[in-house]
């Protein structure tokens, strides 16, 4: 049906590992294939090659997709149904923000159901609040997949807003709180009031993305009722001891490691993308138990 | 040259205002076009003849042509060189955010010399940290046009973060200053390191978007060294009091009051959108001298 309702199930199958989908110029390059549309579908079927079969979920990231203009969203819209064919699910790596009939637009967009660019689930940031993202959020619900939000990222840049604390007399009560687990608690209690309407669903339609290099925070991340996207593993610096330092609270299939720049410098050949996405997946499920 | 070099000219010339254009679901209907593609050029082209000669700068909301795929943001693309054929300045309201190479691959995208999609400015989202976006602060510096980065939305939701309090002990100095001033005088700081060494430059190439609905926060809005983005202006609520009490400090031809339910309301007709545009521009000018 989508990503919250099959992702605990083909997780606990399979192991847990998103594995990123990210034609860079320097990736292309490295793989020997042309800077434009032609390269990015070839880079795009050895991708496809390699993971299908082996992970759950990949991550597309758009930008890199985008960079091509329209001819480059094209290739975005094949790649998105043929990974659906493969028995793949798609997180739509997009950090969308905006507000009211925008952020319906970009729901239309990525998670519409006759949409060219339907994802399993897409990516979003919460600058304008997470209030903002509730179109979002409502397809997300009525199409099985999932929003996953940005809380905290994985960069040193982030940490000054991430860490910012509630001001006194503010819109939202808790003065002296993290922004971070403000969010956290927020989707927490929106997952929370989903899953008592929803008992079939696993997790609710609301994600985090939790940079896996980071030391925990105050939020209980096995509260939070949703998926949860973990960059920063591999050849960014976090492995299996922060896995389960970060994550060991949480429910079984609801947190994906996701691996990007170590499995792709493996490429272009898909039976090493193949081995060396599966030696991830290893780890990661050791790791996560 | 592009923006930052050509918008104070530009708006001591015509007056300042930045009109939407924003192809959204309901306003196809209203305007009776079809929900697709060739509902979106027409629109578009009806957006063109409305407003070249009046305003400076026109706003395309990325996320109305996103909705429809690559046959969305092919329809973009054509905007894009029509509005600069036209003489018209375009701010591609794509409020983006990611970090590191990714970051670079928006900056291809949106302000790339020979990108399909090519804009004079972009908008995007600091969640991630003001220096997260420095790649889009290169390509506009090297290209003369502009990132302008949401700081003060116009919506409730966005405040808790906003207005969020920097943490003790912190990345950033400034324990207890709000998310939102920190982030105006780190992009101050930003242009004014860059005018130093630029002086033939009116304006740096970072910008803000500062919701006109609001009070005015502690920065003072006339020392950012930036264009101005000011959403709220008309049917969203904020007036001439307004823009003036929030930026009457301002250099003459850095901010830009955006008009878009207010004005598109008044379409399809080009002539109504032209007398629409013009009505609003002149409003704006009074307001800001």
């Amino acid at each position: 049906m989508g990503f919250t309702t099959d992702l605990t199930t083909r997780v606990l199958a399979t192991g847990p590992l998103c594995a990123g989908v990210d034609p860079s110029r320097s990736l292309l390059e490295e793989w020997g294939l042309s800077d434009d549309a032609t390269g990015l579908r070839e880079f795009c079927g050895r991708c496809l090659e390699g993971f299908a079969g082996v992970v759950p979920v990949v991550k597309p990231q758009v930008a890199f997709f985008e960079r091509h203009g329209s001819a480059g969203v094209a290739v975005l819209e094949g790649f998105l149904g043929e990974a659906r064919d493969a028995g793949l699910l798609v997180v739509a790596d997009a950090k969308r923000a905006d507000i009211a009939n925008t952020v319906d637009a970009y729901a239309d967009a990525w998670l519409g159901p006759t949409s060219p660019l339907r994802a399993d689930a897409v990516t979003a940031v919460p600058y304008l609040g997470l209030g903002s993202l509730e179109p979002l959020v409502l397809a997300a619900a009525r199409s099985g997949s999932a929003v996953i939000v940005v809380i905290r990222s994985s960069n040193p840049e982030g940490r000054m807003i991430q860490e910012a604390r509630l001001a006194a007399g503010g819109t939202v009560p808790g003065e002296g709180r993290s922004v971070e687990d403000t969010l956290l608690a927020q989707i927490a209690a929106r997952n929370a009031a989903f899953l008592a309407e929803h008992p079939d669903w696993s997790l609710g339609p609301i994600g985090a993305v939790i940079g896996a290099t980071l030391d925990p925070s105050g939020f209980p991340l096995g509260d939070l009722g949703g998926p949860i996207l973990a960059p920063g593993v591999g050849a960014q610096g976090a492995g299996p001891e922060e896995l389960r330092r970060l994550f060991g609270g949480c429910p079984p299939g609801a947190v994906l490691p996701n691996v990007s720049r170590s499995v792709l410098a493996a490429g272009p050949d898909p039976g090493a993308l193949r081995r060396a996405a599966k030696a991830a997946l290893e780890e990661a499920a050791e790791a996560l138990g």
